[in-house]
């Protein structure tokens, strides 16, 4: 299933690296029914595959994205593509999840807007996108989706399955839901309940979003809609990924030159530009370039290129599905307690928390571990000493690869 | 300058309180330059005071309010008004700031919108607010305003200058500017310079506003604008002042009932809603209320509550020209080096921060008194523990009373 191998033999991958991938379709033709109640007639999940599966069907490692990311997590998509896929630190031949024996299997989430079905995707009825005439997504949902596309795959049982933030959600929510199937977990930087101030943030960039004139009550042409209210979300999202140290390191209160563009503005939208929208945004006149609203200081700068690039990459409807499932997510809630929940897992568990990570922070993660000591199952936990915030887990750290190295491994 | 005794004798202040107040407007006939080299050929600033000054003019007690505060901060300003100014659990007779003992004094700040000039006064080339063409307002801006005030009110020094948030950054600034006018500084929960994640958060806030169609380059009529954008800031900024325990403890994940108008929408505006805005928010049809996109927990609700009630009390220019001043305040940059900034200083200073203060963390406070120490003046720094995040400074506290009234009568 390595494209780079199978349909490109003349350009074989790096030493090290997957090299080139290509995306899949699985089209499930059977009708499914969500936890909402409501149901597809079928749907599609958009994935990709590196390694071999082995003869056995039983060395499938399943790798779980966070909200903004996709089944797109590691090699190249042409060799001209410098930027690689999102865990291509984590994954490949060597690495801490090796391709060279394991068979790595990631899709993009049910409600994604990366090719699986989601709000973007059209609506058979009206040949115009579903909009919030899709169902209700919950954390089971993608998982339940996510097992069909295993099953579909030959999948005898998942080696392990991996993911942090709403990553490390569904990896617990796999344990719990396929305990025969599922032989290890790592949940990474997570939660077994979205806490009050994660719901808070939620809701404000749901708000941005909804009260944007552009979002219509969802109902948008696909490449329109809420760009402006996507990218304020964005962007207060981001600061929650970062920790006051790492910003402080990587920007300080460093000053930018020149005037950014407005994160949305400079779009395709119908919304009208003022005719003040084409100059800066500085208070009066022969005022120095210090006293502006315009950009200013290099994190600014920074915050709108993160949310001028999620915007032409995300569907606004889809932010406020997946918002929603993390809202929602609450085994505690769902089983009476949190070892009940875990009553059933038959997988081991490593559980990885970073210090700086005040989004999920370590004691949400050391919950998870006690919990499932409390309930008898095989569970370890680390915390790691970084600086960078609820990213830590996406980014290069020796100590998260040979903690993962070793757990699959053993 | 008590009201309640000189104005209304009929109606003697509770014992302990400060009873009813009235604010009064101090206008200052001259022009004001300010730091960015703009002028006004005169200002309004809006105050109340409390107790009585001495014949030496030597007891005022400047009290400085944080970005969302104004110039009540004690008393009430009618028996029917059951809500007392914002900080009436730390001011009054017998209180931590005892208004037997001290002229407590408190203005809004300049650029503000309780009644002092700020950009939604009227400006007098155009009988309109003034929006953008009001000068830009720093931090020593607003301190240089004050001053004129305390002169005009006789006061011949300073007792002490208290305030937390961008209150403490005006002690401290009052502390640098006028060194032989201040005696005491007490700045609570704030920095010497605003952190890359804190102009991150206010630069969030402000491109909700100045994205909101309604904005219109700062150009709209008195109590309309960009209130959707404005709410959009408020919500976000709002879960920068308390902590993720204390949203846990306050909301958790608990449920409310009904559907709530989300904030902003349900105002005077010229934004048309759409056919949807009617209808609550939920994908498809037939789900349970357990499915929506509507406000759905508690701290949801909350949010939107607080959001609804600052939009109907602050002007959205006001919040862009207060949050920049927030963003330019660095006293290290300003003078070379902490230190070199505190050179001058002779008050003594009692700093307080607040163990689970995220926005303005302890670190940064005792930043400050390590600098006054190696500069050779008199601190003190004291570290509270609490679980209620940066707004720990507004909160009931026996030990800040404590530790203020004993640092005011030594």
């Amino acid at each position: 299933m390595n494209d780079a191998e199978e349909d490109l033999p003349s350009a074989p991958p790096e030493p090290g690296e997957v090299g080139l991938v290509e995306p899949h379709d699985f089209v499930c033709p059977q009708p499914f029914r969500f936890e909402s109640g409501q149901t597809l007639p079928g749907f599609t999940l958009r994935y990709e595959t590196y390694g071999h599966l082995n003869a056995a069907h039983d060395n499938a490692v399943l790798i779980c994205h966070a909200l903004s990311g996709d089944h797109h997590c590691a090699g190249i998509h042409a060799l001209t593509d410098p930027k690689p896929g999102w865990w291509n630190n984590f994954i490949g031949p060597g690495k801490a999840v090796d391709t060279n024996h394991f068979f790595v299997v990631c899709a993009n989430v049910l409600g994604g807007c990366q090719g699986s079905s989601g709000p973007s995707s059209p609506n058979p009825h009206t040949g115009r996108p579903f909009g919030l005439a899709f169902p209700f997504v919950t954390i089971r949902d993608m998982v339940r989706a996510h097992k069909l596309l295993c099953d579909h795959l030959g999948v005898s049982s998942l080696y392990a399955v991996v993911g942090g933030s709403m990553g490390g959600m569904q990896v617990l929510q796999w344990g719990i839901e396929y305990p025969t199937f599922v032989r290890r977990m790592i949940p990474l930087a997570t939660t077994a309940r979205e806490s009050a101030q994660a719901i808070a943030f939620n809701e404000v960039g749901r708000q941005a979003i909804m009260q944007d004139p552009e979002w219509h009550h969802g109902d948008y042409p696909k490449g329109g809609g809420p760009r402006v209210g996507l990218a304020i979300a964005r962007m207060m999202a981001h600061i929650t990924y970062l920790s006051d140290e790492s910003m402080d390191l990587k920007f300080g209160r460093r000053k930018t030159a020149g005037v950014a563009t407005p994160p949305g503005a400079a779009t395709p939208s119908s919304r009208k530009p003022s005719a003040a929208d084409a100059g800066s945004t500085t208070p009066a006149s022969g005022t120095s370039a210090a006293y502006t609203f315009d950009v200013q200081f290099e994190v600014e700068s920074y915050l709108r290129h993160q949310a001028e690039s999620f915007i032409n990459r995300f569907d606004a409807n889809s932010y406020l599905y997946i918002t929603r499932a993390l809202d929602h997510f609450d085994l505690t809630a769902a089983h009476g307690s949190l070892e009940q929940a875990f009553a059933g897992v038959e997988a081991a568990t490593l559980s990885v928390a970073f210090t700086s990570d005040w989004l999920f922070p370590s004691a949400q993660n050391r919950e998870i571990v006690l919990a499932l000591l409390r309930a008898g199952k095989r569970a370890s936990y680390a915390e790691l000493s970084t600086n960078l915030g609820h990213d830590s887990f996406l980014l290069e750290s020796e100590e998260l690869y040979s903690l993962v190295r070793g757990f699959l491994t053993r």
